[in-house]
C-alpha cells in the first residue's frame, strides 16, 4: 500500500493510499491522545460512508461525535464552522479530542480550520473522499473558509496528524467531480514533472476508468510532489506558490460565475489553459504545447475555455488573490510543459489574453 | 526605558515599556514589511488616542487603514472579527499589511486572532492601553474570541512582532479597570515570585496613584515573568497553565454573571481568593496567608468574595474550561504565597468552598 511521508520538521505525518482504508481505523486509533473523535462530514458523504466509518471507529473503542454539514462550496462559511463549534462545545470536547474530516476539499478545509482554532488548536485527521482532496487539499495544511469578498480568505496553516486516502470511495464520485480532481493531477505534471505529464497522457483512459493500480500510482505521485513542495516551503513564501498554477485565473472564474457554478477543478483547468496561452504570448510555449495540454484536459473531460467575463471583472477578482504582493499579481506561468515559474503580466498582455 | 525580550525560538520579539511610546512610531516603522498598517481599536480608545497615533504613523510615511469596533467584552465575537475582515478586504490589504491592536485586552485578543487567520496570517503589533493588556494579554500570543457557549473558545496561538506599552495612556483608564489589571499583577507574585509580592505590598499605594517609576517597574517585572513562562511553554502544555491562577473560578464568575458584568480582573481576584481558600482547606496556606492576600487585593480595590452562584452553575461553567483534561478540571492552587501548582479538587472540597 503506497505511503507518502510529509517531512515537516515540527510535525511530520503520513499519507496512506489504498483500498478499504475507511475500515482500517487502527491507523487512526494509534494516533489519538484520547479515545474520542468528532467526525465532520456532509449530508452526501454521510449517507454513503458515515455509518461504516463510525462502526469501524467504535469497534476500536473510539467514542464518536458526529457533525453533518450541508453539502456545497456555498456552505464553506463561518456559519458552518460555528455548527462544528456548537457540537464540540455542547459535547464538551476538549483539547485532546481529535477532529476527523470525512469528505472532499470543502469538508477538509473547514474541519482543518475548525481544528486550528477550536480551543486554539486540537489534533486533526484527514479522510479525503474526492480525487481533488486526495491529491491536493488534504495534504499540506492549508485550511480556510470563504468570505463574501473572497474565497479562502480566512484560514490557517494547520497540519493533519494523518491522511487516509481510500481509493474505494471514489467509485461513488460523480464524473464531473472526478474530472475536477484530474485538473489538479495534471497540474503536478505541468509544474515540474514532464515525465509524469507523459505518463498521464499514456494512462488517461485507464485513469478515467478508475483502474485501481493506475489510480493509486497517480495519487501517490501527486502526494509525493505536494509533500516535497510543502516540506520545502510550508507557509507559501516561495516555491509553494507554483502549486497555484491556473488558480489566479481559476479563482476569478469561480468568483465571477458565483461560487459553486464552476467546480474548483474546472476553473483551474480553464485557468491552466490561460496560463499556457499567456506563456505562449511570452514566447515560452509553442502552439503545439498548448494543443497538447488542451488534448489532455479534454480527455479528462475538463473545460479548456474560460467563461465570458468582462475584463474589469477579471482584474477585480484577480486583484483579490492572496498572491498579490505590493499591489502586483504574481502569475504562475510555464517556461515549458513541466517547468512553472512566477512572473507578472502587464495589463496589455492580460487584455489580449482575456478579451 | 525598560525593554523585555520574549525569546521564542521561531519568533522572538521585544516589549517596550515607557512614556510617550505612542508617538515613537519609528519602532513600528522598522518592522513593517510594507509601509501600510491597519489599526484596530474601539470607540473609546479611538476618541482618546487614535488621531495622535495615526498622525505619528503617517509622519513616518506609513499608510493607515482604521477599524473602529464597538467597546465591550460582549463584542469579542465573530461579528466584530468580520468587521475587521470587511475593511481589510475592501481596502485590499495583503499578506504584508501589518495589523496593529490599539486598545485593551478585548481589542488585542480580537486583532491578534484576525491577524492569525486573515489570509492565513499577517504580521501583528500590540499597543496595549490598559494595565491588564500591558502586563498580561498583549504578551504571549494567546488570541481569541468568545463563543456563546464559552469564553475565548475560538482562537489561536499567534505572536506579535512587537509590543509597545505606553504608561501615559493609563491615566485615562477608569479606576475600576486599573484595579482589574492589578489582579493580574498580583497574580505574578503569587505564582512564583514571593519577593515581588512583598514589593507590591510595600508599593501598593504608589502603584494605585500611578507613580510612573513604580508603575514601570511593576509592568516590567510582570512582562519578564510572563515572557519567561511563555518562552518555556508557548502552547500551554505545562508550566504556562500556572498563569491561570484564579482563572478557572474567574471564568465561571464572568460567565455565570454574564460577560461584562464582572470585569475579567475582578473575577480573577475573587478566583485567586477561592484558590487561596482551597489551598488552605488542603493545609498548604495558613489563615494569615489568606488574610495577607485579602488585604493586598483590597488595597488594590478588588473584590475578595465571589458572587452567589448556584453550585451546579459553578460546576457547569468550570467544566467548560480549556484546562479540562480527560474530564477532570485542573486547578491552579498554592503551596505557599509565591508557589503555585496544578491539582484536582474533588466534588466535596469544591462544595465546601463554593457553597
Ligand atoms: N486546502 C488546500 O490546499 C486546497 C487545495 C485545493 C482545493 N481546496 C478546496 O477544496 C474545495 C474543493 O474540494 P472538492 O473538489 O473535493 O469539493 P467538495 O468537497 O465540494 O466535494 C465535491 C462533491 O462531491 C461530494 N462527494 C465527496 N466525496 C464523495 C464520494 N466519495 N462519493 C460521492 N460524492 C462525494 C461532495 O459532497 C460534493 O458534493 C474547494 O473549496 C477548494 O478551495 C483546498
Ligand atoms: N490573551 C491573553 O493572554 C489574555 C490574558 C488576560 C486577559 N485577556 C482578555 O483580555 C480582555 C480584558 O482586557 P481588558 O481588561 O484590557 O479589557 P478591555 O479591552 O475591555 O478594556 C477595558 C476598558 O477600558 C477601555 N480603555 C482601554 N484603554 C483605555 C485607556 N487608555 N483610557 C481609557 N479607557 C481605556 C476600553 O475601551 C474598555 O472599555 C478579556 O477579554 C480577557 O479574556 C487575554
Ligand atoms: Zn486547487
Ligand atoms: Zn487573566
Amino acid at each position: 500500500m503506497p505511503l507518502v511521508n510529509v517531512d515537516l520538521a515540527h510535525a511530520p505525518y503520513a499519507i496512506h493510499i489504498g483500498r478499504g482504508l475507511l475500515r482500517q481505523t487502527g491507523l487512526i486509533r494509534s494516533l489519538l491522545p484520547q479515545p474520542r473523535v468528532a467526525v465532520v462530514t456532509n449530508t452526501t458523504v454521510a449517507a454513503l460512508y458515515l455509518a461504516d466509518f463510525k462502526a469501524a471507529l467504535e469497534a476500536e473503542g473510539i467514542a464518536v461525535v458526529e457533525v453533518i454539514l450541508p453539502d456545497g462550496e456555498q456552505y464553506k462559511t463561518w456559519d458552518s464552522l460555528n455548527q462544528i463549534f456548537d457540537v464540540l462545545l455542547r459535547e464538551r470536547c476538549e483539547r485532546k479530542t481529535t477532529l476527523i474530516a470525512l469528505g472532499g476539499g470543502v469538508v477538509g478545509d473547514m474541519t482543518g480550520f475548525a481544528a486550528a482554532v477550536y480551543q486554539r488548536g486540537v489534533p486533526f485527521i484527514q479522510v479525503p473522499t474526492t480525487l481533488l482532496a486526495q491529491v491536493d487539499s488534504s495534504v499540506g495544511g492549508k485550511t480556510a473558509i470563504n468570505h463574501p469578498l473572497g474565497k479562502n480568505m480566512i484560514g490557517a496553516f494547520y497540519q493533519p496528524k494523518l491522511v487516509l486516502a481510500d481509493l474505494d470511495v471514489l467509485c461513488t464520485l460523480p464524473q464531473r467531480e472526478f474530472s475536477a480532481g484530474m485538473a489538479e493531477v495534471i497540474k503536478y505534471g505541468l509544474i515540474d514533472d514532464a515525465p509524469f505529464l507523459a505518463w498521464l497522457e499514456t494512462h488517461i483512459d485507464a485513469l478515467m476508468a478508475q483502474q485501481p493500480d493506475v489510480l493509486a500510482e497517480a495519487i501517490e505521485r501527486c502526494c509525493l510532489a505536494k509533500a516535497r513542495i510543502v516540506a520545502a516551503d510550508e507557509r507559501e513564501e516561495g516555491q509553494r506558490a507554483l502549486l497555484n498554477l491556473g488558480h489566479t485565473f481559476g479563482h476569478a472564474i469561480e468568483a465571477g460565475m458565483g461560487y459553486g457554478v464552476w467546480l474548483h477543478g474546472e476553473a483551474v483547468a480553464a485557468g491552466m489553459m490561460l496560463a499556457a496561452r499567456a506563456s505562449q504570448l511570452l514566447g515560452h510555449l509553442a502552439v503545439a504545447d498548448v494543443a497538447r495540454l488542451e488534448r489532455l484536459l479534454q480527455a479528462a473531460k475538463l473545460p479548456v475555455e474560460p467563461p465570458a467575463l468582462p475584463f474589469e471583472q477579471w482584474l477585480e477578482w484577480m486583484a483579490q488573490d492572496k498572491k498579490v504582493v505590493d499591489g502586483h499579481i504574481r502569475f504562475v506561468l510555464l517556461r515549458s510543459l513541466g517547468h512553472a515559474y512566477l512572473d507578472r503580466l502587464d495589463p496589455d498582455q492580460l487584455r489580449r489574453l482575456l478579451a
